[in-house]
């Protein structure tokens, strides 16, 4: 256990740099004492068990190590990890979990067994899984792991009634404190691209950046659903773009394409259901730009959307002690009981806010 | 600190059985040992102090006593309790608040230090505030605490829309687990009485008793607000009344009133505002009643008339991991922008539920 979360405490080092590929850790360990350790970062190539075993040298054999994926069997950027733990002559290998690709799943630990290595596997399964749930999902289902994120009032509101906006220009009313808000930032830090809907832009012109100062390989991919082109040149977005914003949208007008093209936005074109973007094909679309991870921050409709067609799959809301009532705006517009199954549920405190977070899917197994 | 921790547990063992009167607890301790302690039950008279006293007979001499509030220095029911102390000879004492009238606060304390003896105040102070904030509100406002409590949905949604309710007799339909409904009915043995309105009679047809099983002195006092007494005759409420249902109403029908005073239902006029019941006159009429604590078991239309009033000190909010959408039963009907100051939040899980509390005003200062 002690060995393994140490391994876990590594692979957490690789959040923001090791999409999309998953976060390993890799602890080696003889007579009680570390001789090498590491992660992968996406960059570097070497997956975690080569950074450990480079590390560990000679030193490697007879050791121990702890993984906190299986190590794989095949070719891919690197030769497989399988076979160099078994040339370095380590004597045992720990393994946090399985791959979640079911056709690979098992086969890197069954290749080490079969070189006569004592194979132990599923602990801390669930922290390990905790940290690959976008790149779970992606194998899986093809789509990027969906986290529906917004900060609400006690009664479920996401902003105040729109007669009671003050008067200006568009900015969002918060409802979280700073405390909050800092713990979104983390958010965006550990996801791969960031959603929203073009009257989110219209309302609020929200920037999406990732603003933690935690290091990233990629920039956040900030993506707006915008059927119609519509999103303002002078918007925060638009002005701040630099080959990190994306416009899904569905009635392609070549003259508002081209201007966003000139100020740096990427379009894309995608079949529309009716006037909206289809979001299945939206959430196929990011998985094939190798986005494991998707944040929404949305107003009302698109969460509605969204969760009605089953495609969230973690709800984090921040709850702030302050009550709006019926007027307010509602976080699910239309739709009704539009979730009743959930997998499990946590919550923890940010200054005067609660956030609670809901899992409503597995990705391990969805 | 430990001692008083001591007390405040005594104080605790109290409640159902004070009301009217405070949750007190009182340890004398001396040479490290406790000598005698107690605390306050209404049918037994003695205050907390007085009981830890004659538990300690000779041996309060020269003991420090640990009280959770400022020992009286007035006879009502019993003498001063300033005074008994005194006699007993203690040496020290030490108090965690002082009384929440400002016209007798200090004055005990005053009297025992004008005696000679050491008097300390402040010590857990917070904690003993806690346990009466009935008693303080009541004292200090002439009205009941209120406690506005919900099973919600996370997006704050009571109950699903009414179109997809299903058919049969009216009754709730339940979103929180049985641990969240088992701290119900703690939240209730903690209460003196609880109210709902005619609306939530007729569609769910609640019971509203304490089913804690927990001992308490007065039965729950089920309070229904019912302007034009429409409570029907064989509703669970009318059916299990045994002198603890009381109805308010605005028009008398002197009819109506009979058939339910012949079911054992106490019937009380009060000045309504327009059709409604006045709420500030109605939580006065249960002041005087001896209610000190309120908890609000209503529909969307009744918390939104007790919010916007301000008449809500602390709302407690069960979330159970669902999500209902827009055209599900908000929390708070009507209104704008409710509640946009509160003083202090907590949270707790039952099960699969997460329980916020937000406390609204410090009924020890409004």
């Amino acid at each position: 256990m002690r060995w393994m979360q140490r391994a876990l405490g590594l692979a957490r080092q690789s959040i923001g740099l090791a999409s999309p590929n998953p976060h390993v850790g890799c602890v080696l360990v003889k007579n009680g004492a570390v001789v090498g350790e590491g992660f992968h970062v996406y960059d570097r190539r070497d997956h975690a068990e080569i950074v450990a075993l480079k590390a560990a040298g000679d030193a490697a054999r007879g050791a121990t190590a702890y993984v906190t994926l299986e190590p794989c069997s095949h070719t891919g950027r690197t030769g497989p990890c399988a076979d160099a733990l078994i040339a370095a002559g380590v004597a045992r290998v720990v393994v946090a979990t399985g791959d979640p690709n079911p056709q690979v799943n098992g086969q890197g630990m069954a290749r080490i067994r079969a070189a006569g290595i004592t194979v132990e596997t599923d602990v801390c399964m669930d922290a390990s899984r905790a940290l690959n749930m976008g790149f779970a999902r992606s194998i899986v289902s093809g789509v990027p792991f969906v986290t529906l994120k917004a900060g609400v009032s006690l009664d479920g509101r996401i902003a105040p009634a729109p007669s009671a906006r003050p008067a200006g220009p568009p900015a969002a009313v918060m409802l979280t404190g700073e405390e909050s808000r800092a713990e979104v930032q983390r958010m965006r830090h550990a996801s791969d691209a960031i959603l929203t809907g073009i009257h989110t832009v219209l309302a609020d012109d929200p920037l999406l950046t990732d603003r933690s100062g935690l290091a990233r390989r990629r920039p956040l991919l900030r993506v707006v659903l915008d059927s119609a082109l519509r999103i303002p040149l002078d918007s925060k977005l638009v002005r701040t773009a630099v080959n990190d914003v994306l416009v899904f949208c569905t009635t392609p007008n070549p003259e508002r394409r081209k201007a966003l093209e000139v100020m740096g936005i990427e379009v894309e074109v995608l079949a529309g259901n009716g006037a909206r973007v289809d979001l299945h094909e939206m959430l196929r679309a990011l998985d094939r730009r190798g986005i494991l991870s998707l944040l929404l921050e949305c107003g009302s409709q698109l969460n509605g959307a969204f969760l009605r067609e089953a495609l969230v799959d973690r709800v984090t809301l921040f709850y702030a002690p302050v009550l709006l009532g019926e007027k307010a705006v509602p976080l699910i517009a239309e739709g009704e009981e539009v979730c009743w199954e959930t997998r499990s549920t946590s919550s923890r405190h940010y200054g005067p806010d609660v956030c609670i977070t809901t899992e409503l899917r597995d990705p391990w197994r969805a």
